[in-house]
């Protein structure tokens, strides 16, 4: 079966789109730590990340750099951080999380609850900076 | 001033190193969450890791990838996972972490502490997956 963020690359589940393209997909963690927390995807459904070929894996990080460069301008903070767990859903995927202390990365601590139109702002303000 | 893991690199502060190569260094976190906690690092010394250009971030991502296999295999557990905060040493690195639940990537929880031949061990059972 198809893995929930395959759906979200293929339309099936709509998602706040960062950014694109032939390979990778960026879109808002829709119950972020912080506002900006995005999730950096391969396209191609591969459950651990290290069993990314290194082509595709050096890919998916220049492409994650670009949209974190954007994160970053969109919401000023000290540094973007970066998390890949991936225990949950089976589908490799990056966390990018703009911080401002250590505390902000912590994926224990509440996460933020957004109305759909602030996650459609904080993407258009992210996309804006790309 | 040279950081810390500059330091290191030069071999100035001694380090349980796990994998070098002419750009890329690999060493235990002396002060790890799981066993096997390693820190992959840049040898030239750059602050943020999305400033580093895209050949160099993608060089870095593809030996990380090589040393969190051996890891892997040195100490089984469900996924490697890896972590970029940044926000006390600055100079770029990249946890490496073996996880069996997401709380053994939490940076808040206690540390282990372990003794020298300890973490020796843990760096050749590592070097010997390579």
């Amino acid at each position: 079966m198809a893995s929930i963020f395959s759906k979200i690359v293929a339309g099936e589940i709509p998602s706040y789109k960062v950014a694109e393209d032939e390979r990778y997909y960026a879109f808002l963690d829709i119950s972020p730590l912080t506002k900006g927390h995005t999730l950096v995807i391969p396209k191609r459904e591969v459950d651990y990340i290290f069993d990314l070929p290194d082509e595709e894996l050096a890919g998916l990080h220049v492409f994650a750099k670009r949209v974190a460069v954007a994160i970053k301008k969109a919401f000023p903070c000290e540094k973007v951080g970066m998390c890949v767990i991936g225990l949950e859903v089976r589908h490799a995927h990056i966390h990018l999380i703009p911080m401002k202390t250590e505390a902000d990365i912590r994926f224990n601590r509440p996460h933020l609850e957004l109305k759909p139109e602030e996650l459609a702002d904080i993407a258009a303000r992210i996309k804006a900076c790309l």
